[in-house]
């Protein structure tokens, strides 16, 4: 399905190179003032890259959002907040050699196994670029939290992606099987071309166990709660108050632009050239969306109330 | 909240200490008899481990499943399957000295940030003993995988956990959010003592693009689909009829036998000796918690009929 | 939540004079082709009754759906569809003496209550407008469940309508909570103005204990089976294979014409004349909404497959 | 599925001659004392009925709870409540006549069609001994409800149940599809044999408009906001503040104890007579049953805390 969460949630839509990419929050609380200029800045992110250069996709986007509801006056009803990105800079016809063939390492085979029809355009519903509905959820989501004075950042250095979360105060999650952890795992690992999640330090199960477990800080709370980290702030499915730590890998870009060996509908194999435009270096793209969707997680745990804190 | 999956459900309940562990299998399709013999031999592999010695806990529990509702002659009738293992070994007074202090790396302190109480014998809810429930009913869930020839196999080296399913037809999963790996993700890091999770190859990210993508073979299917399998049997979060192959990184047990420095309800730190009785090596515990939590998950994307395969 | 269904889902969004009412249709079968002219005559017969005449509303709307994702050359991707159709015929400063008042038996209160803020203009969320995404939707699941030859038909007589559906299987339904009678109850009741529900006849309850249990037929089957249905096709919430048959019951439409006492924002009471354009006359077009939510209801029961049928 | 409710949930489970009814209730608020007397009074109502006589069936049960999880020291953990009815006053034998037939009025053929299985003694899950889970929950649901100063009472004359709740704040339920008049008509249409239900007045849709729209009264609150209560309390699904009022149509209990023609595995009919215990007159069982529905639907509305109200 296509829904992320249970009271804080986003259903997202769109095919790449479809009429539209958009989504609709529901359980927004009502009341907030939208920071628009928020929105554009982490769209901006994902669109060029934290590090802006030759090496992201040829495609540009003005990724204009119209606001089809939620909204009056710029302020948040509670009501679903619809919202959609025109796909406007659409060559459909570029991808007419990739019609009939299933590129290596990418989902048009599942796609094709599964739903019996694809949109092979630009890889439809599974390109990268559906992930515009995300990052525009997950700036309203962040802007919810920073009420709380959650921020979360995110970095990228060779596919292996650090996420911190500041301010998460202690007592957030659930024990069990709904953890803080698990979900933040299931948020990550639902990114297009996520491999692998780890929470704290990376390789934490390489230490003595004596030397593991986090020791108390005499009097110590929120984030001097503990001298060191190790765990990245959960226990039990459950924030300690301490920064909230993760890293997520990536793989590298699929697309290979010298030509991929495609499997045909037949089952036999030829050469293709893309003619399409895909992205060559999505490593400095990637942080804005392990953000966005730390943020679609932590927003979904927080009793948001429909009177702001300010009021 | 207490449940796993949405068409084939496990609720779970019972405090380590408490008078019973159990749940409730909601989703089972009926006409199923029950092969008791496997559970059984499931249960003891999570109590003594893969390779039974003097490493694991002390505790001995000879856990008897009472059934209470849900089969009939032993067949089941598709209606919620009810079961309980009593907490027959327990000395709830061994922990006394645990009630009013926080053991480092434990849950024991984010529970009471979370709830304002916690019980504090042996963990409690979040101890291991709670995995009990999610053995029995992954057992079942295997049962049903089996009859589509889909089978699971996890091992244990050094807390690094390596899970291989083999069968599963291409066409299992949901793109975007609900991805089968996104899925096993949250299944994964939802046991206790889970530090990290990744599809394939653990280091899948530090290979070139030119030879991540895994190249088709000429006319394959299923497991002859390509000549590697990098990406671990699911693509664009859709299976595609390779083997699933996945890592689970565990941390160290936490109770050092030897003394712990905890925390005080007054923040103050002291130096306790647990009593209770712990894990000190649940490595040889955990493939079969895997492929428990494998099964159920796997089980909650199959339309199963009342109707059973052999019919 | 504005989501409806489990399986076969809808979100809807809008407010009665923002820029757009639409949804997200979620788990729609892929492979199938949407008969667009099916779709209008049901949005028509939503706008203009079963009866058109100056009856009702005298807000016109042209209703043109734009489809923005989920859909490639007319058929179904099995990706979600979404839909938007245009408030394009919106006074919104027809509603100003509205702003600050809350009218008799409307949802203006509640709403003010529950979110502090609220759209005055023409009900906003709460206006019967919202339905438009739900005839829609509506009309796409009638389409599926034509399909395995189910036809529902609603009809109105005095704001108690009663529906019939033909061709629903024995088996479709789920015994205890989620029956196939309590979740038509709750779509019905979701409906703007339902009142009351009732399963086959109206006065069931009034029948002696032996003449209300309905008759078997010898050798008798699907509608066939039984020689009265009182129970109206549904037994322990699970369908018998008999026509579902049900009763609903409306208030009358609450916006008069000639002035209304309206309560202020100080709970000072004033008299005010409604200038916007209000329902009269809700009754003719009750009917397709029925269907719609009914067939909406059935659809999420269905476990449709990628194929379809005729495959 | 055997859930009801989304924060505050019950799953239930057990056959009515099976070892044991029972349920888990998750959700519920950590730090609450339960009434075990208010519960077993509850249970006693559901046996006996109201006005305890002959005319109800002659089955006795104890109705011993047993708590498997959940409570420390009687106080609630947060952690999911598991308890345990067992069904000692079974005699399974009685209903051997049963076996092979389907009575009228009763869901022995839908549950045969929809599973190809059923447990045919005394209904098995289909019996209304299943409300015994309910009622438990609902009664643990009510006291934290009376925390809010909220209390259900429900009156049975004829079948045709009136159920009064008092104290319920305005701004409780949700727009659109999860209106708090929809889950309670959900909840309603989930007890066995219920037929109908309405909001308010009954007959409410036979009022002329300009009589129904409940008038102000100036400056108004809570139970004094109109003068009238046609609407029964909720206005566009959220409450007003005013007492909600509902009716529940039952249809009369189906078991003749004369004899009934049943419908064999054959198609062909046979007059059967029952020797097990049956109900004669539901009617003064139902209130609690109400009641119970009732609570858990509005537990399931309210944002409980950990802290309670008193602390």
């Amino acid at each position: 399905m296509n829904t992320f969460g249970n009271t804080f949630r986003l259903t997202t839509f769109g095919e790449s190179h479809g009429p539209a990419i958009g989504g609709i929050i529901d359980g927004c609380p009502a009341g907030r003032v939208i920071d628009q200029d928020f929105i554009l800045v982490q769209l901006r992110r994902r669109r060029e890259g934290d590090t802006p250069s030759e090496a992201t996709t040829t495609r540009r986007e003005s990724d204009h959002i119209e606001w089809l509801s939620g909204l009056m006056d710029g302020v948040t009803l509670g009501t679903p907040i619809a919202f959609v990105v025109r796909n406007s800079d659409c060559r459909p016809n570029d991808y007419d050699a990739l019609r009939d063939c299933f590129r290596p390492g990418h989902a048009d085979y599942t796609y094709q196994q599964k739903y019996g029809i694809r949109d092979h355009r630009g890889g439809g519903r599974a390109s990268g670029r559906e992930t515009v509905a995300r990052v525009v959820a997950g700036a309203v989501a962040q802007q919810l939290l920073k009420e709380y004075n959650i921020s979360i950042h995110a970095t990228n250095q060779d596919l292996d992606i650090t996420c911190t979360v500041q301010g998460v105060p202690a007592g957030i999650g659930e024990p069990v099987f709904n953890r803080l952890n698990a979900r933040l795992a299931f948020a990550m690992m639902s990114i297009p071309s996520a491999a692998s999640f780890a929470m704290g330090d990376w390789d934490i199960w390489r230490l003595p166990s004596n030397e593991f477990a986090d020791a108390w800080q005499q009097g110590g709370t929120a984030d001097t709660l503990t001298s060191t980290n190790h765990c990245g702030g959960i226990q039990g499915g459950i924030s300690n108050g301490m920064p909230i730590v993760f890293h997520v890998g990536f793989h590298p870009p699929l697309t290979n632009p010298e030509g991929m060996i495609c499997r045909m509908g037949d089952g036999s194999l030829k050469t293709v050239s893309p003619h399409g435009r895909h992205d060559h270096d999505h490593g400095t793209r990637l942080p804005v969306i392990v953000e966005s969707m730390t943020a679609l997680t932590l927003a979904d745990f927080i009793p948001f109330s429909h009177k702001s804190p300010a009021q």
